[in-house]
């Protein structure tokens, strides 16, 4: 968990600024929850491998009895938690308000969560998630609008060589059944196969013989892996039928192809002579197990690891409100985003520091101060130090543009430039 | 604890940057800090009753044994809890920090913090303060920013008749022995007078007597509140040496009057021309046990209770650091005034609702979209139901001021005014 100092923090909220904005122009609407959710809600096997990293809060008025009661059951100690990811809040706030919600319902979540991981490189115990979601839509609209939005996000940001590569759930689980591989070991492979980017496909292989899948669909995935079409890093930014039919093995249904087809174009029509950074991965998987069609995953050249990600989840609403209603989101790695972006400067207009001699009547240094912040500049004040320069090297390094000196009795206030 | 619906959300989110824009604009730095605290620094006796109400968080890893041995000792079952305000995590950030921060420190804290309050109406268990704090700066300068930045951001709220009643913790010490009461009877006797507003003159006389407290200093007391001076509201807005003089029992020090004269005639310098809304109050006290000298109470009208307040608390940053430095602060009641402020509309320029027939393919209408969001609108798309003044209606509510309908084949997108 970090503390932000000024610069880091004003980079942050102008970069939340940006991304916020950008998605409110596409028709997303922010909303909010608690950070504290029930632990029964936390721990109902949505949130997978993120529910042991939660944060549980201890009941208030335990007494020594009731501890000691708990040592056989530790649930008993805890009755809330904190949230480890912004879906399920969102399912919860969903089923609760959704008389109050449009039909189709365009969420914005920009908030922090938790997760009590190891200490490590890029890995943060509190960070900050930035997730768009469509509920109340079943069309290949909802999933368009996410990622041109996501998209725009980005351009707005300046990172514009970001790449979202596509894959479907029912496309994974039909190419493992092409192979050969029975529905009941499909759910453990795709665990296996997941691991593609980080042990290669010699890796992923011999892993899947480990584990006992059966083997001639372990050779016809292997063989599959050889193909030259799948040696390279995508399969073309045109994202057509072609091209996707192509990335599969023989026979793809139409349905599927079409549906992936149909996402490419529509995304390309909405984004009328800007870049189509959609690229079909068969072998995205994606870690959730809530996901039950389309998946995404955000890519930069400049980043080691995803940038985010999200896909379609039709059966977690359903969970609880007891009806389903389909739903697809996608998320902003904010924390990786950030890291990524030069030091923006902050484009606030006017910002003065007004340096003073220690002599200079308050009620004077602070009119002069008034005047300027009513006609729309920042003002700092400084003691004028022995070192002058260093100060002003200091202010223009935080941002100011301007400053004045007001010794006592100054009139006409002389402002000079920064830096 | 809430969830904030889009239109809550909104409105909470243009109060919040109207704050954060005027205090910025004063020459505060945002700084964030993480929401958990350690479990030791939360109940080192800073934080006052709020220690009580903090929220804990359960230590990860504890077996069966740790658990029941921890029945005798509840604290060793955490190592963690959520901040119950941002003055103790303010302090603990600038011990940390210091040496990468300005010499007079200028910090905003807008963030949430949890109390275990039993529900009540106005209470909630997860809540925004809005805090500005001037570390590093003995003199009454430091009050003086504060206020007439705190005065001008309720001012761009549109809350003008705003009134901040002031005090100064060391004349209450001055008055309280001036009526006889001895130095180690004085903190509870604050106790007791700070329930003035609740229970009036005659409840805190009888609750002195109950207390023990010296006769003789309870009679001086008891006169002091029945002179004609004390009852009105306040002592005008002047807020100069003469009211506040006869606004104290007799022989009050020069250096406290000219102390709190100082104060009320920068402000006055500081917004010339603009209503200096201070009052002085010799019997406000302030519940926190921190605070050393100027406190202050924000109060409206409009309000029941208090929107804020805070005060100089020169000695609480030196148990962290272990040198003293000089520290006031000024938080703001975020939940009270949003709650006061009428419902601002969204200054946002130009949002479109398009609502299209069912046949109009995908790609067709996110281009219609595309092309308005790239015209700097905000845009969202409905599908045609069968009251399609209803959805007219409610997208009016929401904010949005022009509709088009999208057919298919529709080239030229005609938009009307909505409402």
């Amino acid at each position: 968990m970090r503390d932000f100092l000024p610069a880091e923090k004003a980079r942050r909220e102008r970069v939340l600024a940006v991304i916020r904005e950008r998605y409110r122009a596409h028709g997303f609407d922010e909303i909010e929850t608690p950070v504290m959710e029930e632990y029964a809600r936390l721990h109902a096997g949505i949130g997978g491998d993120n529910e042991k990293l939660a944060y549980t809060v201890l009941k208030r008025g335990l007494d020594a009895d009731a501890i000691r009661a708990a040592a056989d059951d530790p649930a008993a100690l805890t009755d809330l938690g904190l949230r480890y990811d912004l879906t399920v809040p969102l399912a919860r706030f969903y089923a609760s308000h959704r008389a109050e919600l449009p039909g189709v319902f365009r969420a914005i979540q920009i908030a922090p969560v938790w997760r009590a991981e190891r200490p490590q490189k890029g890995r943060y115990r509190q960070f900050v998630q930035c997730d768009i979601d469509i509920i109340g839509d079943a069309t290949v609209r909802a999933e368009a609008e996410l990622v041109v939005a996501s998209l725009d996000a980005l351009d707005a940001l300046g990172l514009r060589d970001a790449v979202v590569r596509v894959n479907d759930r029912r496309a994974l689980d039909w190419m493992l059944g092409s192979f050969g591989f029975a529905p009941d070991e499909r759910a453990g492979v795709l665990i296996t196969i997941d691991k593609l980017d980080k042990i290669g496909a010699s890796g992923v292989v011999a892993e899947l013989r480990e584990r006992g899948a059966t083997p001639t669909a372990v050779d016809a995935y292997e063989r599959f892996l050889g193909r030259d079409v799948v040696a390279g890093t995508g399969f073309g930014a045109e994202f057509g039928a072609d091209a996707i039919r192509a990335a599969l093995p023989d026979g793809a249904p139409d349905e599927l192809v079409g549906h992936l087809a149909g996402l490419g174009a529509t995304v390309a029509q909405a984004r009328s002579g800007a870049a189509v950074p959609l690229v079909f991965d068969p072998f995205l998987v994606r870690g959730m197990g809530y996901y039950t069609g389309t998946i995404f995953e955000l890519g930069h050249p400049a980043a080691g690891s995803s940038l985010g990600g999200g896909g379609r989840y039709d059966g977690m609403i359903g969970r609880f409100l007891g009806q389903d209603v389909p739903a697809v989101g996608f998320s902003l790695g904010f924390e990786r985003i950030v890291d990524l972006l030069d030091e923006t400067a902050d484009a606030a207009a006017d910002a003065i520091v007004l340096v003073h001699d220690a002599d200079v009547p308050t009620g004077e240094l602070l009119a002069h101060k008034a005047r300027l912040v009513a006609g729309g500049a920042r003002v700092r004040i400084e003691q004028r130090p022995r070192n002058l320069t260093g100060l002003l090297d200091r202010a223009a390094s935080d941002g100011y543009t301007r400053f004045g000196v007001v010794s006592a009795g100054t009139i006409e206030l002389e402002l000079k430039p920064l830096g």
